[in-house]
């Protein structure tokens, strides 16, 4: 219960601090037999990874995924799976001007008071760091999502008060290749060219800035998600609020949808080729918390990273009145990276719900 | 994993459909003890219950608490405390007309895939009738936390497009209040008076609306809530997620955060009184996912009720197309009787935390 | 975790005191569409409910299983099974008695210890009682089971030192007759009329006397338990040590294959009718912690019942000495009793991993 | 719930194959500011470790563990601790001519059906190899044990028929010392010399033998355990039943209290220099479930090792018959290096149950 694992039987537990030996992951439950790629896994971390563009952290990471157990002959064998990332680029020097100041907004303080014991160096467990497990973890359930025939697809819709138009999502691998495309993950090329001329002032005037990240799952099978307490979108949402930086999320209509009717909300059923449909889809494909087929549309909000360049006024451990620099390397936006964060996530709750269903597949 | 239960130390587990004979709730792991006062849960039922006013459903169930075990001489003994609430008003001849067709925006057809069964009388298990066990069991939660020193206070900040201004906080007792001496639940006298208004006017319309629900969580201490993934603003959106209707969550600034540079959104620390605090509250009262002492605050978005008083084509289970009238007795907006399921599911998450956190106290 | 559930997949959680308003069991996860049948439910319950026979303890309680959830038109619907059992005979003066005193090798006061206050009525939530819910919950996993195939079969194989001989399996439903013939519940019928004058002899002493039973789990299929500490005979174990005054667990060859050679206890695998066997059983149909398709075999130990009608010396919870006399109505021997508990518990557990092991069917 | 984490609060995860890189563990929730001695550890892994002696097997492996996460400055930090231990002599083509055969009494044949694929090199994770993984983290909670002036102490007590006389039990530390000076690791000496020449003697013949763990767990605070599913002994009883090779488990007087009466039975309750004692110990140190302060004491049976030196016939993966010689390297009899592996698994579960009494301390 100390909450480092996520999912009940595709469960993953993650390890590691950002500035320790290793950070890595165990995938408990991923099914027999799925087909695991290492350089589809090695390509996800890759898309998270500092140093990537200059719209991010200069931090240089590797990242690369070492297997080492759970997996025979390039398939998975039902055993535990794990992952291990070795950190490089430590650099621990670099945190020696904070180890007894609390950062505003970060986990320093509550931390410390929590344990009574903290590792300073990059915010030991709190770091963003630990996202890279998240990735090669949910990497390895979007093989057997694919097997599946299950598509995840997030872009970043919005940087600040910077937004996306609707995006026509008929075609969900050309979206990703548009996202990939551009270095603000935003599948819309004009607002992508916007995106990075503002994370880039923003980035110079010392400051950083929050974001949002829009999902679509697609072909997801009717009847995931538990009627009660582990319906489908809460087990998102929680996923989701656990990724650093997150301070809201919202699926369908959301909470435009609390400013509705329900004459004008309600999704009208329809039979389409043999496919029973809804004319609309203000349920964000989540009826009863549970999966009734169509798309499953999210949104995720992004706070603006606390790691300023600026000064900034604080206190230190013993109570006293202090100041902090600005100083180390940190990302001026999130969303770009967190993009992949968010698929992965994602990801894990569809594979947990998949399995969760089909355990109880006898009564049928 | 079939999703009935929540929480992990605190933990509950609700049972019973909405025409069934009982629902109830097992609280397993309310520590020994804390003073059950019977009469605050039956209040606290009240505030939920149907037809207590002319803006909620006028179906009557006086819901009435009995506690089966885990009570002795009026104080928890540590072992499952079972609350069970029989059902009265059933008449489930009002369902016949419905046996057989999928609601639009409900989870009737959702059930019938998963299960390839359901009790099609009004819901069943997915029927907000099921929030009232919640509400048992966040009675039981806010004895425990009243022990603690710890206030709960949500309100109805919004009904579609009208909102409540910002509330002067200080006394959240006086707040309560306010709430309570009006039917619409918002703590702001004249809003709550054109929310009245407007949503009798939705109802005469024989349509529904949704709305949004504040909450704040005082005295909570520093270090609830784990560091990864079941941080507390996490565990506490997965709660208000999980709640009918509810299609959003944020917390702190929320969806706003997002628009905002990190050099406006850090939250100073400053020591006043011996006490660390911080000059604004954007982190909502959690820091990396641990409490700071700071008011924990959020908001609930819920959508209109799916039940309209008005024609709909729909599907019926053979997947033909029918039409489907209103009946029944049902809400316009929920979000009145919700507030103190809101704060129920939020007492059940704060108490699962104190006590997930005291498990760990040898180390101090 | 405090531990009142049991299970993952198909979980129970029980409740209540001996001398409360009632106990009972919600079982959530049983699969949808299994047939509910309620006089199987009670023939169990009646096999377990006191007064049966005069070797059990005369206290009467007609244990009547009320089904509050779960069931619609006799079928289960893949929601909350609730199964309430009133307490009847509650007697509360026969404890007055014994309020404030520890008997001896009773819970008294380890629970006095561990919570602080305790319903010292007939031993509160520490009574045998709690199995009736535990007997009303394996009834339903037995009526998944038997829609599987699988037999579950126990009896008494020994009073004191009193054993009964090998019995001849290959008929399990014959066997279950011939247990059901006798009160002590052995399968053999001229060890079970020895047993049932020992006991008789052992009550008219005022004293108790421990036993053992055997059990015999057939059709399993092939791949059931988890490898590594989940291992089914492990799952099996764990259920039966929660029994009350089950002191030991051993399956397959158990203690005494500890004395064996590995040339001895190797069990051969043959292929017999297109289907692979072992040519012994030592393995007890478990190897490696997974059901290899041969009978489950496994024996579990009771301890002699605590509460006897001598007088004995010990504490008061002031910690001063005293004595307690025998009273109250209670069982010279619980073996004849527990065996239809140790079917339930069993049956839960099968049903469990039956659960478990579908769930990752995906892969296969 | 694929079965390879044990424990709620003090949880471990194992991961790895016998034959793969590295097997490890993460141990999420052992309680900040415990000082971690990694030569500790390390001694305990020396303890186990394969080719320690002649009556072990002579496969070499170093077993160096390395601490990944977790540890700062020496002490713990409330995160997760992953402890990786690299596999060095592999040696897979030792498992070639067994690549498509099914071992007696191993798990090869449940593997292979339960997973469609299997790690058939040594067994893969069921391997006893993975119980290297539990000593590391059992090191850990001896630690935190320590702490809290816990003492575990395990011994062999019986190998085949040959067992060792009762022990005066007063000073553990003592007994510990006896032990360590045998290779058999009994704790009496004259046992261990005979069990030595058994063991060679039964190693020579190409034969392997089964035997017996004495476990005494003595200053346990009384309160542990939880008082229905999760008694003290029967998540002991799941511990040791995990552990392969294991067929048996009983507390306190076990099998042999089935065969006594009630009034022999009881334990009498006495108060000694102001504490709460029984003058006999027949419960083991557990009543209802719960610890009552008194030595908690268990024996543990092991089955003979499977891998025997000799011819045996057997099926092929086709179903063909087929006949395997014994290769490799392997024990003739796993009690002396098992006795760390129980005193691990005990002290996994006393420092979860720690952990799981404290977080209810509020009520107190």
């Amino acid at each position: 219960m100390a909450g480092n694992s996520f999912g009940s039987l595709f469960r993953i537990t993650t390890f590691g601090e950002s500035h320790g030996k290793a950070i890595g992951v165990i995938i408990d439950g991923c099914p027999p037999n799925i087909e695991i790629d290492e350089e589809f896994i090695q390509s996800e971390l890759d898309k998270r990874k500092p140093g990537q563009s200059k719209i991010t952290t200069q931090r240089k990471e590797s990242d690369t995924a070492q297997i080492l157990s759970g997996v025979f002959e390039g398939k998975s064998t039902g055993t535990p799976i794990a992952i291990l990332i070795p950190n490089e680029d430590q650099r621990s020097k670099d945190y020696s001007h904070i180890a007894d100041k609390y950062r505003p907004s970060h986990a320093d303080y509550t931390y410390q008071q929590k344990y009574g014991i903290r590792d300073y160096r990059g915010g030991g467990r709190s770091s963003a760091r630990e996202t890279a497990a998240r990735v090669a973890a949910g990497a390895i359930a979007k093989l057997f999502l694919k097997q599946q025939g299950i598509e995840i697809f997030a872009h970043v819709s919005a940087v600040g008060t910077l937004e996306a138009p609707n995006l026509d999502s008929t075609d969900l691998t050309k979206l990703l290749d548009v996202r990939e495309s551009n270095i603000a993950r935003c599948a819309d090329p004009a607002t992508a060219n916007e995106m990075i001329s503002l994370i880039d002032s923003v980035r110079k005037d010392g400051d950083t800035i929050g974001g949002k990240i829009a999902t679509i799952i697609r072909n997801v099978p009717v009847g995931l998600g538990e009627p009660v307490f582990d319906k489908l979108h809460a087990d998102l949402g929680k996923a989701m609020l656990s990724i650093n930086a997150v301070h809201g999320f919202e699926y369908g209509s959301g909470f435009s949808g609390s400013e509705m009717r329900g004459s004008e909300h309600n999704d009208i059923f329809v039979k389409e080729n043999e496919r029973v449909l809804t004319r609309t889809n203000f349920s964000g494909g989540i009826q009863g918390g549970i999966s009734n087929g169509m798309d499953i549309t999210f949104r995720t909000a992004f706070k603006p990273v606390a790691t300023i360049m600026r000064d900034q006024n604080t206190l230190n451990e013993a109570g006293d009145n202090t100041s902090i620099s600005g100083k180390g390397r940190h990302d001026p936006c999130v969303v770009s990276r967190a993009v992949i964060i968010v698929e992965a996530m994602a990801a894990l709750v569809i594979a947990d719900h998949l399995l969760r269903n089909q355990a109880y597949a006898y009564g049928k």
